[in-house]
């Protein structure tokens, strides 16, 4: 149950069909999953988030890639996106999450969001030191 | 400005000065930053706080320190708790977090909460292949 | 699966038989959704809830009644309300809302949900100028 | 710093005087806080807002007077508003809240954000026995 | 549909089933929910979440239980956790919530949210009397 | 109070220069804000976030300038980025944005995330009726 029609044949469209064509390039795999099926409603739409998935996800960076997928999976658990949480929680485990990874990944967010709660229910003033402009911090 | 007053002195009481204590010798600082401060206010929920984080953050795990701090930071944002995205941010930086390394990490959060509205703003199914009892993904 | 069950003959209810009627001849149609025939299990919660939809999202006021939708759906997107999606985008098509439209408030959205996340990161602190007692925006 | 500016003499409208006034005597206080000050810049939706709290939180009902503000401060400290949080908790210890039951209040609110987190990473799916229709509950 | 594999025979590790007896002890009842089976695939997970849910939840405390529960909904509506509302709400009727305390626990919920958007959106300066610290409150 | 330092002289580097140039001068104003001051500290990231926002808040499109910022400005208010809400309240009234439309706009997405917690609170069934793939949308 979808607020879009998936377009029954998407890669009719070039711009699609290129779109489709890179994902399952990239990733190495014939599959391509719902959210990128979907998004071929608009092909402009559909570009330009790939290509920024792309390029954070997927191009060599100063974080690896599971460590980014960790961060990704954290994000969505907390915005209570559920295909999000299952796209990248696969995704991780593609990357090689174990099992006993993931527990911890969902016991520091959840951790997290427990002492997120307890800062804003006490309205915590902001240690001066933490500040980045602090002549402390240098 | 906060909801509760903070203790004028709170090491005075013994359990205060007991967590207090601990969180000096884990991070080697004689710093208590004001979450921990103002918890004083209450010694056993104070107690049970500490005793979380430290064992989740500081415990040797399958996770490395920094990669727990991303994860905490991530969390704080998308919860939008000021507090602990400056106290986690100072914290990361102490673990190692460069420049670079901050600005992916804010880069992911943000795509990651774009394709959260996306993927909400569509409400798609959850492909099949997701299921961790999937027998695709044996 | 619901959290309450809904009534099996709500309009035998004087009061919530009125409110349906209402629905019905507001929306000129002779379906009333599942929040209403939900909510019919308190006919006082039923009726001020319907009376503020109506007052706000039906007579005529400064904004234009796509218009009024398009920030229901992106509230609704926001606090990851799977049914209010729903509801509220087939209400924005029958206003007229084209699919370009649509895939335009979904990429503002997004946008949104990613530069508040930016924002909350780095804890930017508020340009004066945008403070409306400042005597900067008379 | 606000968006809006706080009309200078907000009285001198008689909508808005006959809200405060109505405030000053339902709380038995001369002092009126900011929101309603605020909101005097548009007089119907102050009037409309006072009338929803006065109704909900002020009239005898189904839950203690105590019981309502620890719900409203749940929420508020769930969705960060800051404004909220601390003016709710000045409303919960005008009404006996005691420094115990801030603790508890704050302790409860973040387990269930904890587990919320757990919930939501793991994608549980709900027991059949908690639908409010399933004759097991019956 | 879930993002892990719910063990098979969970209670052939003794940790589990300790946990599990607890539960079914605490609880005077053989059922336990998807939440305590699921968390089964990491025992260490499982024995602080629960330990943290039955001291919270179920000692005597300076909250009394039903009221307990309610402030759990109240988050977890907020959050937008699916499985928690549902499993809370079966909670609080089991502890006595009534269909009329129900709907008026939504509706505050519904209103704190409702002032919590306007309070950000006006993004109102905290009265000076509200801070815990103001001499004023004394 | 920031988690990162402003780049002192941000212009120095040829990058952020044509960045900010390009904001000038699609904005005709000298004035650049501090999202940009403090983006400044990372070029890459800087130039990607501008380059979506001109896109896609400044091309001409299927929805006009106006609303695109009640949109935004929407967003914002729910996910409670303070720094968004005042910025994005600051470029409505410049294109035109009149009090009694901002009114109305707090009050519809005020009215909305109240909706989305008794839709959460009830876990309604999504209407059959809304399904975008169903024949009677036809």
């Amino acid at each position: 149950m979808s607020t879009v029609k998936q377009p029954p044949d998407p890669e009719s469209d070039a711009r699609v069909k290129a779109v489709f064509d890179d994902i399952r390039a990239t990733r190495k795999t014939d599959f391509v999953n719902n959210l990128w099926r979907t998004l071929a409603y608009d092909p402009a739409l559909l570009e330009r988030t790939w290509a920024e998935v792309k390029q954070l996800m997927t191009a060599p960076s100063h974080l690896d890639p599971l460590t980014k997928e960790l961060i990704y999976i954290a994000v969505s658990i907390a915005n209570a996106c559920s295909y999000c949480v299952h796209s990248h929680t696969a995704a991780a485990r593609a990357k090689g999450m174990s099992d006993a990874q993931h527990a911890e990944l969902l016991a520091i967010v959840a951790l997290a969001a427990k002492t997120n709660q307890l800062a804003n229910g006490l309205q915590l003033a902001v240690d001066p030191v933490f500040d980045a402009a602090n002549p402390f911090q240098a």
